[in-house]
């Protein structure tokens, strides 16, 4: 349903080059897969030698209305960067819808350029349209310049992130 | 489908009283939305005084499958606890689901009883046992005490994290 709220794709404002934000399909997971595999973090836990579990987790999510995996595509239409949008119904905030993203990366030679910056403000933009009440993401505490990144878009730290590996 | 996987009514282990988890129903909205304003941080945010919000956003959460949630009662039956489960679908990570745990309360009164504790084991058990990767969570910073709470149940603050209220 919210996603008739959505209008994608659409066009990215940056410094300089052209960049288009669309829903990501399946002949797009073997690129993000290796824009995931690219971060230094990821390097370890992530490859595209095998895509088999990958496809199911994108069948999956793309099955989920509360989900949108996007790409950001160069004007060739290569995919130059990706991020996940997940809605959270909840009961605290007097009932208050939360976006979460995760997942937000960019093609090292796209860098610099703003569209990072592009991508989260459309995703806030978004999350502002359909209406939650807040924006939440976390980032590994190695992260530094990511970190200065999110707080420059107006994200506070708040928050200690917790994980535990099953 | 992962409603399949899920055994409840639970019984939860704890150094005495007797509780029992299950799923909330619409009846409960008010007794939850106690909890979250009985909180020293959710005392500004949320009021039962008018629930039609609350009720609004229960059924968005009952109406999608990825959401769990659950309340934890009491032997009398009264509601001393809740806690929200969302699974998250996502490519990194080999595809891996990860959960991710909301708003835990447990009343003033059954608190240091373990029944927190066992609230989440039984919430840990639950994503091992419907094949997630990961548990997650964040918590204020000013919570200090229940930063040592998760880490003493294996969880790592490896990261920040970010909110913006919009």
């Amino acid at each position: 349903m919210r996603h008739d709220l959505v209008v994608l794709p659409a066009g990215l404002t940056t410094r300089g080059d052209a960049y288009t934000l669309r829903r990501a399909d399946e002949g797009d997971v073997a690129t993000i897969v290796a824009l995931l595999a690219a971060d230094q973090l990821g390097a370890t836990r992530d490859s595209a030698d095998d895509l088999a579990p990958y496809i199911a987790a994108f069948r999956a999510i793309h099955a989920d209305p509360a989900q949108q995996l996007l790409v950001a595509t160069a004007a060739d239409g290569d995919v130059v960067g990706t991020m996940q949008l997940t809605a959270i119904p909840g009961l605290a905030r007097r009932g208050a819808l939360r976006m979460q993203i995760e997942a937000v990366r960019v093609h090292e030679a796209h860098r610099s350029t703003g569209l990072g910056a592009a991508m989260m403000r459309w995703a806030i933009d978004d999350a502002r349209t359909t209406g939650c009440a807040l924006v939440q993401l976390t980032s590994d505490k190695a992260r530094t310049e990511a970190h200065r990144f999110y707080e420059r878009l107006g994200f506070t730290p708040s928050h200690e992130g917790f994980k535990l590996m099953l």
